[in-house]
């Protein structure tokens, strides 16, 4: 069987971080390789209807691949619509310089994003990221590379001839900051947070007050989160996701109930 | 016992919708109006990392509300931990124009997003959006007005007094296109699509292709959802949302299992 994959990107069509993507597994079928024109990160699901989108061919080295001026949903709603002749049987998101573990990265996520929006389109999805701060950290070592693509063209393949997990709708999966061919691969759940949210105050040389957001890295003490296996163990975690935000429980059924009900009583 | 209230928009702060959720529940408790100096409009849950953010004190008819230069979230985040005293009781965002139903919707609006991310800070929240076109619908009729800020007050004291439904962090309410005194209120769940995204092909007066992506409606048939409850059946939609997204059986297990075992072996 010859598999049709779409491989995508939230930072843009000349991201190394896309070309090892497609290096891993672009002899696992029909490849079409459609990214946003500029980097997107953090677009998240947006997308863009109050202006006109526009689709170019890029020569990326020796291959032909397209660029979309827009977010990473339009790119997946163009590719799937208007570029490849049938839905592809998977969507390939990354590889995402920087890592998306947890709740918090994961919803504001462009490369997540990018899946979710295919999820809506009923088509599956991986989505990868590294947690390394530039792609530098592995371009510069030709066998780390090399090791990366063996890893993702194995799980890639893994995937399409197992078939999705049932009631999965996107696998999530991160590297660790470094690594070794043999790395474990562990399956996980998301982590709520990865970064306590922190602001610090200070005044502009006119002397107005100004607040600058950073993130100190939350220590994530659960074995099975997908920080914890991330950071603390230098595993690569696979988390898998659902397009759902249904209450776990159904505790809330009562409780919600007597509130309508005190509404209408008033 | 006098709540502590935040009240946001992703409108930006000087939002019609903004003013008829604040003049609703002004007084129930200590109320906080912060909101993006500007419309913001889709950004979903990011912060801004990259740049300086400033808060001004903003005088809007005799009130003094305050606003941020960035998204949402960033507002949330910065209300929470600089300009209030003790974290809120409850954040209420809106009033939003145009409704944010289905999973579609919800997981690109930025008036659930700014409800996401209080829920990431332990805090809950409520979303307010109704299903018309134009703030004209609603600010031309007074009477129609007072109807909306009645059921909204009537609703979040309810909801402070009984408390949270239990393992619920948002609740996403959905007013539909137009209502009377006495509006029937339902407990629904997300639908999963409220358009089908179409593109239609254009060519530009150079002759060069470009694309431009609508939405066609769905007719959603389900009627404990809440598109068919604010479209087909005109009344007030309150859905329950869980900040996770587990799959919700563990039928995926084996299967997932059985890939890294692939990938293991390979």
């Amino acid at each position: 069987m010859t598999w049709n994959i779409l491989v995508t990107n939230d930072d843009g069509i000349y991201s190394p971080g896309l070309r090892i993507l497609y290096d891993a597994v672009k002899d696992l079928g029909n490849i079409m390789v459609v990214a946003p024109e500029r980097p997107r990160s953090a677009t998240s699901l947006s997308l863009t209807l109050h202006k006109p989108l526009r689709v170019s061919r890029v020569k990326v080295g020796s291959e032909v691949f397209y660029s979309v001026s827009g977010n990473p949903s339009d790119v997946i709603l163009i590719a799937v619509s208007k570029l490849m002749k049938s839905p592809p049987d998977i969507v390939l998101s990354g590889i995402n310089i920087g890592d998306n573990t947890s709740l918090q990265l994961v919803l504001a996520s462009g490369t997540v994003g990018a899946c979710l929006q295919a999820a809506l389109m009923n088509i599956k999805a991986v989505a990868f990221s590294m947690a390394i701060s530039s792609m530098s950290d592995i371009v510069e070592y030709p066998k780390y590379t090399e090791i990366t693509k063996n890893i993702i063209r194995r799980l890639t393949s893994s995937i399409l001839e197992k078939g999705f997990p049932e009631g999965v709708d996107v696998l999530n999966v991160n590297f660790p900051p470094s690594y070794e061919r043999g790395v474990n691969l562990k399956i996980t759940r998301l982590a709520k947070l990865r970064f306590t949210e922190r602001i610090v105050e200070r005044t502009d040389p006119r002397g107005r007050k100004y607040y600058w957001i950073y993130g100190e890295e939350v220590d994530v003490a659960e074995e099975d989160t997908d920080v914890h296996t991330v950071f603390n163990e230098k595993s690569i975690s696979i988390t898998p996701l659902s397009l759902n935000l249904h209450p776990v429980s159904s505790k809330w059924k009562k409780d919600l109930e007597q509130i309508v009900d005190m509404v209408r009583l008033k």
